[in-house]
């Protein structure tokens, strides 16, 4: 039995009883999952200032947890401490817009990330570079939603995505869309309907990346990039 | 219940029972798999000339059993006819190298591969530039072992690759070692057991990406590089 | 006297005389040329599953010319069999594709290829990746005409070009401009007529490579990327 | 008259009399420096973890002093919270790596980066990734000394460094040598004898950065990757 | 006191006294420059055959007060002659082009320049990828006027410089830009005052830039790129 | 009848002979050459110091000589004035290195150059990060040889290119030695001997280069980086 732990960064309800229900519908059978959500820090990551916020709490429930699961997502395309987690536990720990990339990579020549406010697509270049993957991205662009507004209407949400995806898929050669949030779960069902080439929804795509790296027993390396922390070098939290 | 095709793209028998076997271990318990060898063609892949000769009938038996898999995982370093098979069939096709690498770069900064013969180092550098990750990959080099030899004395073979990926380790930052032959599945235990390091081996890998890939129903993107091919124009095969 | 094997990798007797008249116009008086087609194998090469069927034949025709002839040109842009030809002879192995990208990167800052089908945009730019030319590509398109019907309506096929053509070099800063298909010969004078940048017509490109690579008795290395294979290792062909 | 905050993000006290001492010396006569250290997060940051407690109290000194000052430098090579604060502020926000980096490249072909500890090497490829600046790095590497050790015997981690920069300029290319640690600046002057390249010490080149920044009148756009965040928006800090 | 040389590469002298009074405000009240023009070549740059008819007589200027200065300022986004005069002298030479777009690396994710004749555009992408600064800038184009013109009517200018402008960052996604001319240093703040986005004026930003350098004390690496000529060996000039 | 003018940018009469001997022995019989030397100028070229003084004199022989050639090649390593003299003249213009790196992706993985002083190294990865062919580069160094000592000891010199050919092969994958000067002419035979892999000797190759671009009636484009220069606005020269 593998367990996974969904760290849910911000402390907003909005999406809670939604990512469960979504990825009890996805996992494997043989997959336990857990939800936590962070008790202090942003309602929603929209900027690096939000994602500061709640990186501290990331780590401390990823510490709670690290020796009760088998693997931890964090489920935001920001993918928010995702190598403070690598470096604090011991275990495969994956980011939705990291994951959701590197699949892409397999299904077509160049993928596009859809996702919220404006300054979201150059964040979306930066991680692209920062992950090695520029070469491999036709366009990263959002669609002036909130995070928070994503599921208000669902259907002008889809619509915009859908929108921003054909014009991309023409005109900048993309043959695979990344939804740039996992906030999209609501609407990625409508907006696969409409789209002639793969549709990559991040956070399902990364709790089948977990399990496979479970199943591979694959960790990340601690020779190199990701150090083990000092945890009694931190003062005050 | 997923039904993965393995193809064999060699003509000798030298792995079908290993690959079976091993396999039979890794998989999910809900997944079948069938492991297919061609019966024209090279007895094994060390050059692009090699390759050439593995093609058509690689896309033969996938042709004659696409409607009876979910998805294909080509059983060799080179990937070949990957892309050719993609434009042939409706299902995930997955190749070793490929599915590796970008597995690979989840796990640590810079990964290296240590592959057969001399010749294997710049081709895997070719598929890096090719798959876009060039600047991921610390090196690739061979051992200078023929793959057909690669099991005749398992303990000198995983001796030079321990030799090899600790040289790449300390000397060029490599962080995750990859193993650039599927015919290394026999000393991929040995090797792991003396790295400090992420071992990946690509069969393995590929078989959980293979099915990862079914579970998120995800097809390769047919509006771009993978084109459906008329097969009518073909004469003489 | 130079000898030079022109090898048509397609069983389509379409271009056939065409070729041969152009080239004859074309080559150095001190050059021979001989055109040989493939028996086996593809009408056309417009996927990747066309190419692999090209491939073991093109490989059988270079082997039995090699001892003939002083150089060899693949006539399709697709350069099929390009590396496996390098590894199997030792003279030189010209592909139209890379002849013109290395010779449109010293007329101007930025070139673009003009293609066939739509698949053939990604298709260039996955070539221009693998030779590491991407940073001096401006573009690469398709007009949406298959191989076999360039030459139905020539006016229309040039009419296609030029206007794909001026569209890229007003928007996409292209200087020079490919013609990313060997079956294009017969448009190319319209094609130049129309447009103020050079035009590369890639076989005339690759035949006078050719030439020169004879001169400068310059050979592919074979101490990396190219290795010699052993044809005794193939089964059935 | 030029105010800037020099935040030092982290909680142990080892560095601020030297900062400020080795900063008045090197400020413009019309430069008021104002040295602030966090009360909450970690003695010294060496790894993601630590960063991502510094980041909280970094944003929170920011916001506290950000009508008071001209320009804020972060003071550590890891550049913590750099596009968090400049998403907060109206004003420049420098981080010593980034401007360390740029100014390197002026100076020679390539630079290198020497640090702390061996994870700092990976870690500094991959903010010149992000950054954009891979193809001017020679390399970089670690020494083996953790930062809070760096002023304990100045002679043995200065001669470390010399070694290390040393062989870094004679086998990779390295022409200028960047100290990866504003930690180091006890030890630079000692560096400097030794070496026939320029020195480039971080802390101090952020300081004049800013004061140029500051005289040249300009601002982060907060058109695109630096969105002014909502402070509302973060629960329990 | 710092002095600082302004070599204006051009024997037109349409902008002599501008550049001065324009630098006299911008500049240190510690710092004294001297605006020097040259006697014999172009009138303005704008070819790289311009520039070829400049660089002997800049390199004797910068020799002639090389030993009265303590930094150089190239007064031609062209950059003309700067690593020439790195080699002779042993003073920071600073060019616009490189100074300016390394600032505005700091500034936000990608910026682009806005240049004179059509030719500029593919100009400053050659000088982005030497100074290995391509990924960083969204584009680059020319306004078509001639240096010279560029004053004449300045709001004409002004207009065309931000409408250009204002096309770039909406739809490629710049968040800085540039003034690729120092000529352009009459309509500088007309130009600010209609954009939203940084605006990097690349003459007063090389002066600054200089100031830091003579501040830093830094100096061009003599053991690269830049090697000490030996002047002997000039014949005839 | 193919005319060929060789532009010899230095004032020393070293390779006079030598240059017209060794390349009356390459041309093709159809071709005429004519070496002119400049008068005013450098000995030879080893900065970008020394290529400053040459280029007035070299675009001045190009400009006499434009009208009774076909093609030009300017006989130097580095490349002097090329994009300037593409400008002044509607015929072809081959530069040695950016031929030479060219010709070398056709052969081999990667290739490497080998010259003279030490500064050559980065001068060349600046050269070849201009011509946009980084990633297909293994190394650049220098032997330590002056240009004008290169032929003095003809054996010494060859001897110490190929101890730097073999090491570069065996330590950095290089598959291609290109020689780094074209003052190399006298020794690249010896060192053809002694190496396994292709070697380029840069100006019989930028002849037979130039005589391509004739036969295929190519010239630069004059619609972006290379604009027609208004040679009035030179002054005094």
């Amino acid at each position: 039995m593998r367990r996974i732990l969904i760290i849910n960064p911000i402390t907003s309800k909005e999406f809670d009883n939604m990512t469960k229900e979504y990825l009890e519908k996805i996992k494997d059978p043989c997959t336990q999952i857990e939800c936590v959500s962070i008790k202090k820090g942003p309602a929603s990551i929209e900027t690096f200032y939000d994602e500061a916020f709640a990186q501290p709490e990331i780590l401390k429930v990823a510490d709670r947890y690290k020796d009760k699961c088998d693997a931890i997502v964090v489920d935001c395309f920001a993918d928010p401490g995702l190598y403070a987690i690598r470096e604090l536990v011991d275990i495969p720990v994956i980011g939705p817009a990291e994951a959701s990339m590197v699949v892409a990579t397999m299904l077509g020549h160049k993928f596009a990330v859809i996702s919220t406010m404006r300054n979201s697509g150059p964040w979306t270049e930066l991680q692209a570079m920062a992950y090695g993957l520029s070469n491999r991205m036709a366009a990263a662009i959002g669609i002036d939603i909130p995070v928070l507004e994503l599921s208000k209407d669902p259907k002008k949400t889809a619509g915009y995505i859908v929108k921003a995806a054909k014009e991309i898929i023409q005109h900048k050669g993309a043959e695979v869309i990344i939804l740039g949030c996992t906030g999209m779960v609501s609407v990625a069902e409508m907006v696969k309907q409409e789209l002639d080439v793969p549709l990559i929804e991040p956070l399902a795509t990364s709790l089948k990346v977990a399990e496979m790296m479970i199943d591979l027993k694959l960790r990340h390396s601690k020779l190199g990039l990701y150090m083990a922390p000092e945890k009694g070098k931190i003062v005050g939290y």
